[in-house]
């Protein structure tokens, strides 16, 4: 399995945030950093992913902005 | 200073590729994992980050695709 | 703080409007122009902001799609 | 001829910068602001711009980022 | 009418889900393909669409991730 | 294998277009239809895809654009 995106991290799911339409993923990384992933519900459904699973966070790198503080 | 996105991490700048137009800068982030970024030589100049600089890595959380393998 | 996007713009947030997960935040620029971001509602409680406050609008250019009508 | 996207400016070509496969257009908006869209060569020639011409400028409002400052 | 993107396709409304904020259109394309857009609700009420309507479906080439299996 | 995206298409590869830094892939979809993907040089050798070959194409729903002409 091979995806055209430079951004590929493993995380695990640490909760699952559901609205009426969307809902928010949050995921644990190495090094105990977090992010979050927004889709629909009917994508969850699809993933069927609850807390504790892995899954494979793919970022296209076109969508990773930089600041320098 | 805040930003409105879920995902926030600080990286560290290991590589700048420059095409044409855009360019591709890699990214070292906590625990050996890699990151990369693609925005136009206008935007890293202005950025003014070469090899070594420590940045913020913002990703809106939509942004985020999960896969479940 | 420098940013690595073409599209930096400061507005003044007119609105909030939130759902259940996400929310919309309405902005004017000058020029009597108006913009609008969506962001989920945890990022609007990191950004902190209200009606009448001034932000910087970031977007990366290839997010800008033109149209010729 | 209506868009789903809560942002819609109207702008004007100021510049064209080529790469080898993509493309860079400048645009002035109301009130001396400037914006840029990134598409590819291959886009550049279906829309048919050109300095000078009038274009509308669409964002998804999901793209766009706030920052306080 | 010319748009600045790469993927362009024909579609017919084959349902609208409303969430509190953001709603989602299903679509059908050629050979019982079916896709999906989400959207504020704002920007439906602006395009004034309704099942069985056809629409263009607009897709920046940088938005599409391919998979190889 | 699950795809947090509600679109989801199997393509071909029609060609490929290399820039400096970025590549333009087009396929043909079902009906006659064609799509195409950018990304980076990088990403295309990871992919390891050429014309002929079949591939997903994962678009997310938040990054179609609706148009009613």
């Amino acid at each position: 399995m091979k995806y055209g995106a430079r951004n590929q991290l493993i995380g695990k799911v640490t909760g699952v945030k559901k609205g009426s339409l969307m809902c928010q993923v949050s995921l644990s990384i190495p090094a105990n950093s977090s992010m979050a992933s927004v889709m629909t519900i009917d994508s969850l459904e699809d993933l069927g992913i609850k807390k504790g699973d892995k899954v494979r966070v793919v970022v296209k790198a076109i969508n990773v902005l930089l600041v320098k503080e």
